[in-house]
């Protein structure tokens, strides 16, 4: 096992691989090599200064004679908790939004056009203590909490699409909370929200204790820089999660995360980078970074001793594309900056080669999936 | 681009890597590591003798009161045509059929109880040159083709199940062709026939000219060692054709494929391994080796110049585990026999752990897929 402290697998390769090799094995497991990307001096020097890590790559699509190359770039952010968990509610949120500011503004200054932040990611990921209060109290109203009023300003002032996935009371509903993700539009208006569509019971994770399966479906948001959609953590283990995103046209595809080194981290490089390849489409994985402890102790449901804290989160976040190549991951263990350029010219064009959809056969799992979800279906099994 | 001579990533990074390294990297990369096999010394002599890789291993599961240990061991064939894929047909299968006698031999030596050989194993993969004859003449009835008759006797002797993928005549049915695996059970039977669900139309691969989407839905079959299923080649592209089977009962799926470097090489470790995770299963992906050349020229839809051969087949056959774990690939470019031990008990295991069945929401998605086919449907897209 990787502790904490080991820093990227990329950061391993290249200090030990002869460039030789070095270049093969990249391309064994990362594909066509992504472009990296010259970003400006000042962005360097605010991230060394605001001590996050900076990294920029380019996907390139072939030249089309009709269309132009539609580019945009995204900007994922994943980052530690800068205060403890026990501090007062208000002065977590309002850390989160300065420490996310800070690294917005270097963002901006990437041309990032599109950003995203980590899942809940005004909050510490508390749904491991089962406790309500304090926890339920960083919950918020997507439509003009605190943090939707934050990310308007910030969407406005950088011209940038913003993503903000938190922990939702739904006023309007029985006062419920759900994990939803707000989507505001470069113009500072509220395009919509998204819901997390499965919710684990795994370990730690279970997170029905706070909020149940999402209820929104799976849309897809057309912003000014290109159709996005948002696939919330546990969601990622779910194939068909990311297929309705995709059906519904989307061409990027979000999924903030939370989880954590011993429960997930030889599948994270798998799962959405197999959903780019699937659906056509750029996926853009994003997970926390840091160790969280909590006031009071809780068990895990492994046997093991109480304690407060669940280990640590891995970082890593990577975008991956539909022609199976991706960016090398952010560090596992620093507060992070991904600007990835996307031409989504890409997305049609190995569509057209590929051609999942076209050869999907749709209609047969509709059907395969309405039989085998009835009480009486007896599964297709050949014996001797 | 890894040419075809650079034989493995495991081979490469076990070179250079300092031990601790490389005990963090291989984690990282396959999960948790499974153990190596001890084979016979006779097998490793007989491999040698052969000029083929042997490899073993074995995944773990945890004890249970109820269940004991239900361990199978798998084995997985990749090689290259012996003959050239000029000579005449019969000794082109006749070379093909004593290839793999000598390869079972091995494999029953070394315990294995369901061997799976590489997609239309008896044939050059001669479906790029859009040619019927002579390529044709390799196809054969699934029933009681003088290949299903081989296999049974191989089935017979070594008391083994075997997967046998080969190119079918369908004499029932106005004598079409399909892509199909014959299963034969221990016993010598033949348990049934599944068919090849998604038929490509990429590059090289439109094999929709010799053969369509198969017409057998996603059978199961029990056999005396677990319940095995196989996805062929370009299936393994495709989500929920896995996720049928798995529905069905699917313990161990297997994926036998064709396919070459320069198309697919950096997809081929997501894939499998993804439907392992995904599906709580095994799966086991089999490529072939080799380059094969044909005796007319033809193009590819490239762009480039008509040529003879269409590129090397990487092999890099492996087993993934519902864990996340998986075995090292066999030889990018050598004939090889991997031996793997499954405790097909981990499936249930980590079924309830994730629950990814229990969370999957099919009958939502069951609604989706269908409304998603109609051809009026309008997808879900949020505009400002």
């Amino acid at each position: 096992m990787a502790g904490p402290k080991w820093e990227s697998l990329e950061q391993c390769l290249e200090k030990h691989l002869p460039p030789a090799d070095l270049c093969v094995v990249k391309h064994l497991l990362y594909g066509k090599e992504t472009r990296k990307l010259s970003l400006p001096n000042r962005a360097f020097e605010l991230a060394s200064e605001g001590d996050f890590e900076l990294q920029g790559y380019a996907f390139e699509a072939a030249k089309e004679q009709l269309r132009g190359p539609r580019t945009v770039r995204v900007g994922l952010v994943q980052n530690k908790i800068p205060l403890p968990a026990d501090a007062p509610v208000a002065k977590q949120v309002s850390a989160l939004h300065r420490r996310i500011e800070a690294i917005a503004e270097v963002a901006a200054l990437c041309g990032v056009n599109i950003i995203c932040f980590q899942e809940a990611w005004t909050m510490p990921f508390a749904f491991c203590t089962r406790e309500k209060l304090p926890w339920t109290e960083f919950a918020e109203s997507a439509e003009d909490g605190p943090t939707t009023r934050f990310c308007q300003k910030l969407a406005k002032k950088h011209d940038m699409v913003v993503v903000s996935p938190i922990l939702e009371r739904d006023g309007e509903h029985g006062d419920v909370l759900w994990n939803t993700a707000v989507v505001i539009s470069n113009s500072g208006k509220v395009l919509g929200k998204t819901r997390k569509n499965h919710i684990p019971r795994v370990g730690d994770f279970n997170e029905s204790t706070y909020y149940m399966e999402g209820n929104l479906g799976h849309p897809v948001f057309q912003t000014q820089f290109g159709r996005i959609a948002v696939n919330i953590c546990y969601g990622r283990h779910h194939p068909l999660n990311w297929l309705m995103y995709s059906v519904n046209g989307a061409e990027i595809i979000f999924n903030p995360s939370a989880t954590i080194g011993t429960l997930s981290e030889s599948m994270w490089p798998i799962e959405a980078r197999n959903a780019a390849i699937a659906n056509h489409c750029f996926t853009c994985a994003i997970n926390r970074v840091g160790e969280e402890y909590f006031p009071n102790e809780f068990t895990s449901g492994d046997g093991k001793k109480a304690h407060q804290d669940f280990g640590y989160f891995y970082g890593s976040s990577y975008v991956a594309a539909p022609d199976s190549s991706r960016t090398p991951g952010l560090s596992r263990n620093r507060d992070g900056l991904l600007v990835a350029e996307l031409n989504l010219n890409l997305c049609r064009q190995v569509n057209d080669v590929w051609n999942f959809k076209m050869t999907g056969r749709y209609e047969m799992y509709a059907r395969e999936l309405a039989e085998a979800v009835k009480p009486n279906y007896s599964p297709n099994i050949v014996k001797e």
